[in-house]
């Protein structure tokens, strides 16, 4: 093949594959806000049908010459079409090894689980849900075996969604991340009456908390030109391109603090995805590199900016307004230590951010286990509620608040949970590189988040998946080091404890 | 081809094909509903790749082989499956003559018609719209063109939208109804202080309009379990399959009879779709038949039932309540009075069911003219504004009053309009027949729309696409006779009117 007529296919290709990336991905997102309850077996055969063709596409003849060509000529295309190049021919070696109906039935099976999962957690019965998770482990691990045929399949499914992480770097991750922070919960919970956050969850009108989340949408500096917010059982951020993201939460009457940091969470998704750079849309490249540099997004503007003294002091004027007379007695900066109030807690999405890597690991051990064989999808509410009480302390009442509470696994997602952990550590190196270029406290004081995002932008966003996520991380912060996430933790909750 | 072979590759092509079909439909859905405003260019790209699959399928020499081998052994086939595989060799037939880039640049102006058509009506801006409009009218005319080469483009859009409508049929249909129904406008008029509708124009909550969509879709028997209610600029029916089937409406505070008969419009599509027998479903021929069948099942239940002295007794007291005390001193029999108040006005899907007609008629005409090329879109406001002028009698304020109200134009839908009002001349047959069977005031008053629901299924919802539209119509009624439908106008006002 010609290198002209590859240039000219790849222009095909990315389009096709734009097309069915944009169609599955808004059938997700109507799935879980909109459609009706009754569509979910015609929506599977549709997204079965669509990833068939994703699939015929990735292992076409055609592709593959264009790919093939394209590399060979490497020396002579620009450094975005060669990146293009290498990663799509990244995907067809992964892909090309999974049999069709494997990987069709895969799909189909996410989502017919996903489904289930929605109902079995209204019901808080898992048994409804047991032989869809145990067939999602049994399947995502033989996709695994495919791939990566020489590999512990779940380093595979590890590397799918953060490239580079393995098993060892994960139990070194989070032996230190445990061992400074069960004794740090530990003196917390001994000063557990110094916050009082009753305040929070008094009843709170859900059309005044949508008038918040929208404001909070404006104080980020989110243009909602190109996103909107949409209500769904599990938060979740999706993107159709950086011209069509989409956000969503969920309201409860009295935890208007969920639904507030929910917006926050997954706005610093959509930031990310809004940013990426023009040049890169539509195309394999134009979305967030990973899931840990996605959530390191996320988690940031949640918790590091988010449950911040400052943002805190910045909106909590609008709060206050909106939910007068309720918080009529509460001062900015007892809003700042209720939204920061640490205690164990059951729900993950829900944790305060000195507990949250808690949950994450009780997942991670789940998750190793399932693949080991070591139990099965009947062991794990068993499991996860031994595992709630070891790191804990705290007995699971239901597994409506148990091992059903992630629709993670519901969606084929195993192997995701570390990036939340990883994610919220690499949010603190940021904050620290940030502070060497401007005063950060001082530009959310100001209401000036725009700074912040132009950094984040400047530094990470508009590469989209032009940098592998390790290199994009270490060219803005050096090397990692959970510590300097550990500190940032002590630091802020000796302050607020008072230990 | 072996004849089992074909029939293994029908079943993949069926998937297939739906997948493309319902994957269209949701964007299509979504655009109009959901997603944010500027995501509209890349929504262009995907409809356009998402219908150059379709085109690529149609046209394969796989699919084609499949067909012709189904073709050859039709004798062999179960009837349904000889339907399936004759109408999908039409569609190949007129599918195949198009170019492909004409096929993909027409989906694609489609999409970005829509979009600007949004922004100009909004702006009351025909200069916006106007080099679209034009740009649509002639892809249209070349598509026509290239599908029946030998025929007037004209006739061949009336048949794409109901199969077997001729240009002389369509004027005869059209110069009998004009006969009967200006003669009895203009009676009307000169008593049109008999009915007093100002208690429908007060301010009605919107909030409250919504709990009244819910009731209308209950008291019609609509299945919530596969078929939502969204809002929207211009309400329109969606439906991928009868397990997912999508209506909207939208809300004017202080007309809530709009939305109130919006809902029950595009309820009665909804029962057409939700009814298509189990054995289509997910096929070519699991949905409604034509456009005038199903306008003939919305503009019924509209207006035969939903309009009907029983409907609105039957209601009333819901309505009533929701609006208390705005309703207080009105009668369910002056309710009745007040929604069938006649007058010449200015916008079709808010006219009254005796003027409605008249709407038609004059998009007809344009319609015919633009393709003609007696006109250009230039002129069409001046056009549009002298025949209200010559058939209504009134003068059209501004073009979003006028020319930009309706959005098929922006939507390639040209030689649907008739339809509407063939589709309404069919309801007073079905009504008459109806009669026979049972007595239809007497199951309205008594809340039994079921029985109605039922009868309409057994008689045309469950046959999908198993008969031409004409052979289905005549099936129930015989003989179309429009003079049937100007009788029922005639008695239903000058009852009202006293005349």
């Amino acid at each position: 093949m010609e290198l002209n007529t590859a240039l000219q296919k790849l222009k095909e290709y990315e389009k096709r594959s734009f097309a069915l990336y944009h169609a599955s991905g808004l059938m997700y997102y109507d799935g879980a806000t909109t459609a009706p309850k009754g569509s979910a077996g015609v929506r599977a055969i549709t997204l079965g049908e669509l990833s068939r063709m994703s699939y015929e596409l990735t292992t076409a003849k055609e592709s593959i010459e264009m790919l093939e060509c394209l590399i060979a000529h490497s020396d002579e295309l620009d450094p975005v079409t060669r990146r293009k190049a290498s990663e799509l021919y990244r995907d067809y070696e992964r892909t090309h090894k999974i049999p069709i109906d494997e990987f069709v039935a895969y799909q189909q099976l996410c989502s017919e689980a996903d489904s289930v999962w929605h109902d079995a957690k209204a019901a808080s019965d898992f048994s409804m849900f047991e032989p869809y998770l145990q067939k999602m482990f049994d399947s995502t691990k033989r996709i695994a075996l495919y791939m990566e045929p020489g590999k512990h399949p779940y380093e595979t499914m590890l590397d799918t969604y953060e490239r580079g992480l393995t098993i060892a770097a994960c139990d070194e991750f989070f032996d230190t991340l445990k061992k400074r922070l069960v004794p740090l919960m530990h003196r917390v919970a001994e000063r557990g009456d110094r916050v009082n956050d009753a305040p929070l969850r008094q009843s709170f009108p859900i059309a005044k908390q949508r008038e918040l989340s929208d404001y909070l949408m404006d104080v980020m500096g989110i243009d909602r030109n190109h996103c909107i917010l949409g209500e769904t059982e599990h938060p979740f951020t999706t993107d159709f391109s950086k011209y069509d993201v989409r956000i969503t939460t969920h309201y409860y009457k009295d935890k208007f603090a969920s639904s507030m940091y929910s917006v926050i969470h997954e706005g610093g998704h959509a930031l990310y995805e809004l940013h990426t750079g023009d040049e890169l849309s539509c195309s394999n490249l134009g979305r967030g590199v990973s899931m840990a540099i996605h959530e390191s997004q996320s988690r940031f503007y949640e918790n590091i900016i988010g449950r911040s003294r400052e943002f805190c002091g910045l909106i909590f004027p609008f709060v206050k307004k909106e939910f007068c007379p309720l918080l009529n007695d509460v001062s900015a900066e007892e809003f700042y230590r209720m939204i920061n109030k640490s205690s164990p807690s059951l729900i993950r999405t829900e944790a305060d951010e000195l507990t949250y890597c808690l949950h994450i690991m009780i997942r991670y051990r789940l998750e190793r286990a399932m693949f080991d064989g070591s139990i099965t999808a009947r062991d794990l509410p068993h499991e996860w509620n031994r595992l709630y009480k070891e790191y804990l302390g705290i007995d699971v009442p239901s597994d409506k608040y148990g091992v059903l509470q992630d629709s993670h696994w519901a969606n084929g997602n195993i192997g995701y949970f570390p990036s939340y952990a990883i994610g919220s550590a690499y949010g603190a190196q940021y904050y620290k590189e940030m502070n060497r270029d401007f005063d950060v406290k001082a530009a959310i004081s100001a209401g000036d988040i725009g700074r912040i995002n132009s950094w984040l932008e400047d530094k990470i966003w508009k590469y989209g998946c032009m940098k592998d996520p390790v290199a994009l991380f270490e060219s803005v912060c050096g090397r990692f080091d959970p510590s300097c996430y550990a500190d940032y933790l002590e630091n802020k909750f000796t302050e607020i404890y008072g230990l």
